[in-house]
């Protein structure tokens, strides 16, 4: 014992835990910590293995879905920290999502029978792929209330894309994405009649009511969804649920499960059981297996049925070319997953203790030899369990979703009734390790651990209710994201992250090192269509066209005003206000609202925004900057003058500001004496090796962009100075000050930076 | 060394921090793991500070404005953790806010001339107070874009209340709160004319154009704005900004700064200097004091005007009747803050490099001794600077927000331009410690910092500006919450939490044990209104009632079923639909929608609520409950049926299940079985000391409460057998599994907790 504590000391001490170390920055030691706090060992352990400090960044990115508040949460790996909240299906006004109108038209591309629809419940967001990896271009998401699928893309993580499902009523399992993202795949939830606002009786059922599988079309080049050259398949009204796209062997094949294959329709109200129980009455349910490579070899060779414009291949082809199967998976299953190798397929049944892990080898072989043990009622050939199985583990109760390890053959499966997470190994079929989750486990997710190439290191449990786990917020609670240290044999669970917003039904990670967002856009871009804005504008080319009762803006951003800074209109125009951001700066957005008419934008730099209204009533409406950009914001303001119909100026003129020589003279000083410190700063920066630190550079490039602004200001006051117009002297002294304000702005924080970071003095 | 050395070694080992220790569940180690991830002491101890276990929780609550998200975020401090994130100006469709019938009341109140305002942007979070102290019963929170105020009830965490102000177009300062919560405090940001739908040329800016400042009267027994109980004072049209409420000694004043006084109108399109320059052109705005309460007692009076129905003092009877006053402050001020002892107040000028402490005794003795410099254009009297000033202290570039510590003349500013945290000595007037932030903060926060008690321990820098902080997100980046440790002399920085919603321009914190939110509502309560919902039924009072081309449906929710199952209507039918969800459980929050039919609810345990929709177009639109509730979630589902008008049924009736006498067998083993499995976790529950966890004494509860709901099942399913009807005596059978799935489930999460907890045998 006694070596041992010296051996242990001498290692502490080697990687700087003695108490002398800590005490030069902190009276309190890293042991009063922890006992003030209650931290065991393992907490401080955990601690060390999540905690990311200030200016370092996380190894990992979650793409989670939002659940009911139809957008998607960005957060970083291992911090649990959420980084961005993605407007999606839902207005999201603090990006201007759904209030300027370039985000207006996509989210109008997802309209359905000619209705806003303002909401989602966002299920499953996919990656594109390339060779089976996530190549961290575009993030998929599906919308289960309304069927409906959109398209964002990760170099400004903005939503470029919704689609309509054609001939859905309601979807679940999208998005799934095939190895080079050639289609992505969405499959109905609950069974209704595949034609358009049709009614069938529920007595029906078996006979009109329809699942459906959806191939949707990406095209890379373009980043969107080609609708016309997107197909479905007709399905029995099993109801189909989550897929997966085969890989490297498997690759063009397709799988996808189901529950409530009884096909039961309930009716609590009438005395009849209701669905929770007629829907899991039987044992198995049915896994599909879709050939989908084939499939839309069929539909370019037309033999697809045209229903709402839409091309469906119905099961009669399918089944006579050979393109669909079946297979009985264990009871109310919720996924299938295809082993990274693509060798295997994971099912787990909720209903049963195991999960199944079936050969696609053998799914081949079997269809190869027209080996089936029958058909379902629609004629669909079922192939045996058993001639399909790899193996069976029983791994507990309410088995739900499975995840692979980037250590070969190893799978984790989360067991919702039991509140755990599974470890095990799905070549052997044994069980590895098990841990307790807080809890009611649904997905799990591991990094990049739907792809060819998981990466292994950490897992994330989504657990559904997390009840006592974090400080009471009302009835409502947040759900809980536990972070789970997968790279040991045992697993640990080093974190828990409440989720605030909506039921986070699923979740991707990508390295972090894969996405590579840019920073701003070419000056005057539309970002929803990456075009050119043709509202855009350059700084001193700012103008307003009014044509008839149409009154359209052509606005600039910068710190700190908006140019116009008055717009006059009668009552009753209709006003458009383009606003491009002349910003080069990372991080220099700027808002933009007209008080009470319900616009707002979030101008990035090089972005060009428009907000579109009528000026409905007279009055006096203020509009501002809503981005604090820079000391001056609350000063970025202007008025919108909505006039009475005929209304002429008066003779009456602006009131002058009462300033005199002494004022000119001071502001001038002020200037002068600025710039000393703004020269201070500069042959600080430039006394080191700040050329190495890219952010300051770009800082340094920012500053004198502002400094630049004041290029022909001094002229310009000194000519008002030589006319005795006090006024316009020292204001546009003053304006020189205000860029300068903003110079040493920058300048002090690359200073810092340069303080913090280790710069080095060159000569 | 070396007796260091040992001495520090065997503190580290007494705090459990040797390797031994910890070889037990991790084959990586505190020094591996700080190696690997690059983690200095420093971070070490940081992590140790903030990091919060799991089943831990945090000590204080954080509520911050969520910007132009128009919402609340709730975090913890020091985890940082976003808890909730609150419905307030915004749709929030994952609770429901602006999908159900009752929280579309509640933003129809925030409709501004006749129209929705679909958004907020949030700016001043308040607490509402008690003796000067945040009390955790209510929260308010301001809308700039459409001068509008919120109130959120902490019992739930929900919003009750949106009061548009009747007289601005404009408002940043709001919301601040009375000692008392008498009055709720709102200013107007950028000057128009009062009366509605007014206009007037900016050429009569200095006559016609008007601050202002409202004071709300708030019922707290109701937890409700009375607006017609709630006053204005008429104010120059000087930007009117931040406010705070006397204490103590200064009760019943309130004081509140500006900028712009120079009230210059820009117009940089016509070659003026831009906003920016002439509204800092001067050194000096103007710091407003007013006497509330005698406003209070001039407007019960009736010296009030009405403008727009509502009571305006004018500034003639404010100025006659000695409640209004003014001092300069210096230039460009953000906030005015009253220190805990209610003596002094602090301003910091964004533009000036001082704060400046005012005395509320000397500003009492100069208006008692008449004694002014002047008077401002409109007549108020102008107190000099000197005779009101305790102290100025030079403190850096861009002061802007100031908050308190809970040592005494304690006080913390930030330093926008800068990018520092200035702690400093209010009574003496000396700088203490400085502390870069990263990067432009723009308010600062401590612990109840605004309150008479302030609690210390931590403080949150809100930068405005991330850079280059965390993993890259696109253009529009998060910004970032610094948690700074205050406790020792020398601030540490010691956590960096991206916002990813919003500027989160304010943000309050109380200490967590203030909060006291319910789990459950009582059943059948419309929790907007705190009342009980006429649309609540309990289990097996569920019905529909159609009158003409209405259907109301009185339903419930409960794991995992929708009662009813089966809705039908005729085209064009409006539909109301209410949910009473029956559950007691914490956390057993169900949520609904009709496809495609735009309308969310979620509902908490006890909660009714409702939603209504015109069934306009043919067809079957699935219904389904949107939070994964149970293993069974997906199967809480029913068909909404939109028949055409005057369909006929025909005579076909549903498939049956083709169930056998044996399938009926093999569930009534299953039941027996799963029972033996319930016994065994019941066994081991009550073999420990269960009840002194609340907790598991709550699961267990529920638990009880699922198994109790199979009652009368067993006959049923044995009668239906007795007929020979199997399909209904296999699913009713079926349906006692159900619930014991979830009794199972129920009851495996109280023994994890159990376990992990160290429950203890009881004989």
């Amino acid at each position: 014992m006694k070596q041992f504590n010296k051996q242990a000391a001498s290692l502490l001490i080697a990687a700087g835990m003695g108490l002398a170390a800590t005490a030069g920055w902190s009276a309190e030691s890293l042991q009063d910590v922890m006992k003030r706090r209650g931290l065991s060992q393992q907490d401080l352990l955990a601690a060390s293995k999540t905690y990311v400090p200030t200016g370092k960044r996380d190894d990992f990115v979650a793409f989670s879905s939002g659940g009911q508040s139809g957008q998607v949460i960005v957060y970083g790996i291992p911090s649990m920290r959420i980084l961005k909240y993605i407007g999606v299906f839902t207005p999201e006004p603090w990006q201007g999502y759904g209030f300027d109108e370039e985000s207006k038209k996509v989210l109008a591309g997802g309209r359905i029978d000619g209705k806003d629809i303002t909401w989602g419940d966002t299920h499953h967001p996919g990656f594109s792929e390339t060779n089976g990896e996530a190549d961290g271009q575009f993030l998929f998401i599906n919308d289960k209330a309304n069927p409906r699928l959109a398209v964002i893309d990760l170099r400004d993580f903005e939503t470029k894309q919704i689609v309509v499902n054609p001939i859905m009523k309601s979807e679940h399992g999208g998005a799934f994405v095939t190895p080079n993202t050639e289609y992505i795949i969405e499959a109905v939830q609950y069974a209704a009649p595949l034609e358009n606002k049709k009614f069938y009786p529920l007595e029906e059922f078996n006979e009109k009511y329809r699942g459906a599988i959806t191939y949707w079309k990406f095209d890379r080049k373009e980043g969107l969804i080609k609708p016309e050259q997107s197909f479905s398949l007709e399905l029995p009204p099993y109801s189909q649920d989550l897929s997966d796209a085969g890989k490297g062997p498997s690759d063009g094949w397709s799988f996808t499960n189901s529950f409530c294959s009884e096909r039961y329709v309930g009716g609590i109200e009438k005395g009849r059981p209701p669905y929770e129980a007629g829907c899991s009455a039987k044992d198995t349910d049915y896994l599909h297996v879709i050939n989908w490579k084939k499939a839309a070899e069929l539909v370019a060779q037309g033999k697809a049925k045209k229903i709402n414009g839409h091309n469906v291949l119905m099961m009669e082809t399918a089944i006579k070319e050979g393109i669909l199967f079946l297979i009985p998976e264990p009871k109310s299953p919720h996924g299938v997953d295809v082993t990274p190798d693509g060798k295997l397929l994971v099912v787990a049944g909720k209903l049963d203790t195991h999960v199944s892990v079936y050969s696609f080898e053998k799914i081949m072989a079997a269809i190869k030899a027209g080996k089936f043990e029958g058909k379902d009622p629609y004629g669909i050939p079922v192939i045996g369990m058993k001639d399909a199985l790899h193996t069976q583990v029983s791994l507990g109760l309410g088995p739900l979703h499975t995840q692979f390890d980037s250590k070969p053959c190893v799978a984790y499966t989360s067991l919702y009734v039991d509140s755990q997470v599974a470890k095990w190994n799905y070549c052997e079929g044994k069980v590895l390790d098990k841990l307790s989750v807080h809890y009611n486990i649904g997905h799990l997710m591991t990094m990049e651990g739907d792809t060819m190439k998981p990466k292994g290191r950490y897992l994330v449990a989504l657990n559904k209710l997390s009840i006592d786990r974090f400080n009471p917020v009302g009835p409502l609670q947040p759900q809980n994201h536990q972070l789970i240290d997968i790279s040991d044999d045992k697993m640990q669970l080093i974190y828990d992250m409440p989720i605030p917003l909506g039921e986070p039904h699923y979740v991707v990670a990508i390295e972090a090192a894969k996405l590579k967002p840019a920073v701003r856009y070419k000056v005057g871009t539309n970002s929803r269509t990456d075009k050119p804005h043709p509202g855009a504008v350059r700084a001193g080319e700012e103008k307003t066209i009014k044509k008839g009762n149409k009154v359209e803006v052509f606005a600039t951003l910068i710190r700190s005003h908006i140019t116009p800074e008055t717009i006059e209109v009668e009552v009753g125009d209709e006003v458009t206000i383009n606003l491009t951001n002349l910003e080069r700066a990372q991080d220099e957005t700027h808002g933009f609202t007209v008080s009470t008419y319900n616009v707002h934008a979030s101008v990035e730099p090089g972005k060009t925004a428009s907000v579109k209204f009528k000026a409905d009533k007279e009055g006096v409406y203020p509009y501002y900057c809503t981005e604090f950009c820079s000391a001056l914001h609350l000063e970025m303001q202007g008025y919108l003058l909505v006039k009475p119909k005929g209304w002429k100026a008066g003779t009456k003129t602006l009131a002058k500001g009462n300033y005199t020589e002494a004022d000119y003279k001071a502001t001038v000083k002020k200037v002068v004496d600025t710039q000393a410190i703004i020269d201070s700063v500069v042959a600080y920066i430039t006394s080191v090796n700040y050329k190495d630190f890219p952010d300051v550079v770009a800082m340094v490039e920012d500053a004198f962009d502002q400094l630049g602004k004041t290029k022909g200001l001094k002229e310009k006051h000194e000519g008002f100075a030589a006319k005795k117009d006090w006024e316009n002297a020292n204001l546009w002294a003053e304006q020189i000050w205000q860029y300068q304000v903003k110079t040493a702005d920058l300048g002090l924080r690359a200073k810092t930076y340069l303080e913090q970071n280790g710069a080095k003095k060159v000569k």
